[in-house]
């Protein structure tokens, strides 16, 4: 298959790439340093990517920026950070690239654990997770072409910084090359409207 | 307790009234002809909302608009009326009106069944729906003062237009006077970060 991964060059995004790449075609897009450049917040630029890659047999976000920070301190322009990109971006993506997917493709977003297990300073991230696994679950339920929508909700990977696990306490990271196997599932599997939780 | 309650004119927002007044003292906020007027998609006019009503026990909103379409109608722009109003809309109460409500009150959101069953032209509505209910499960675990944060998830109600019922076959309405003892529990119970279902 040909596959578009958006977030290539990142933790998740190089996890993936490493997964599917012996066994399919895959254009790396990132904000810089990859086949296509894409800055996920501007439709502009998503719409450029889809023009510039053609027709693909699967998308896979791997990316999304998001605020993390204390309830109190969230104003709604910090929490637009996130809606730029972790869910409008993501969003997005299905709303600007289903005509670049072919017959019986497929779309494939990444959410997160703390939608479901809160984390400190982690409102505004969980819900733009919220948003993309109700937007997926839905979209999917009126795809066209038999294209298939799922989105993939991990726990904090093993390999991430040592900063970032802190937040997760209790939580038992798992390794990014776990992860990536659900987006192979995801792909290369049937279901539709899916949320792959790996806790 | 004095409740603030957004969208007190519209089909819920009159029931939860009529459930709550003879209760509570009831602060009626609405677009137009209510106590105190507000537009949930600029967050000047919260602000403005929350000076001139001041301390509450508890906020409610039984708001928000969403664009419904077709999947592959709904462009960026037009899903932008879902993240302003019913997502960011509501999210923005508890993000500008935290400080508003004293000790040991309330948020109450609300959501919809559409985010777990879609139902057709249901995408971007769903959308917000799950990005309300992560975003309280999160924020109700970091709420300062013994606040509490809950969101409501009512099915198509009894009382909706039969065009709106049509879109949720085999879906059981309930009575809206249903719905509304569920904002009751939210409001004097002890729960907090719950997504009441009212499937």
């Amino acid at each position: 298959m040909k596959i578009l991964l958006i977030g290539a060059t990142g933790l998740l995004g190089t996890a993936v790439k490493k997964e599917l790449e012996s066994d399919h075609e895959i254009i790396q897009a990132a904000r810089h340093d990859a086949d296509v450049e894409v800055d996920i917040t501007k439709p502009a630029s998503i719409k450029q990517m889809f023009e510039k890659v053609g027709k693909v047999d699967a998308v896979i976000s791997a990316t999304g920026d998001a605020h993390f920070g204390p309830l109190e301190e969230i104003t709604p322009e910090l929490n637009e950070v996130t809606i730029e990109s972790k869910l409008k971006g993501q969003v997005n993506l299905i709303l600007l690239g289903t005509d670049y997917v072919n017959d019986n493709g497929s779309f494939t977003l990444t959410t997160g654990i703390i939608m479901d297990e809160p984390i400190y300073q982690g409102a505004s991230s969980a819900m733009a997770n919220g948003a993309v696994k109700a937007f997926v679950k839905s979209a999917a339920a009126e795809a066209p072409r038999g294209i298939r929508m799922n989105s993939v909700s991990p726990t904090v990977f093993q390999e991430s910084s040592e900063d970032l696990r802190a937040f997760f306490p209790g939580f038992e990271p798992v390794p990014l090359s776990k992860v990536a196997t659900v987006f192979r599932k995801s792909v290369e599997g049937v279901q539709s409207g899916q949320s792959y939780e790996i806790y």
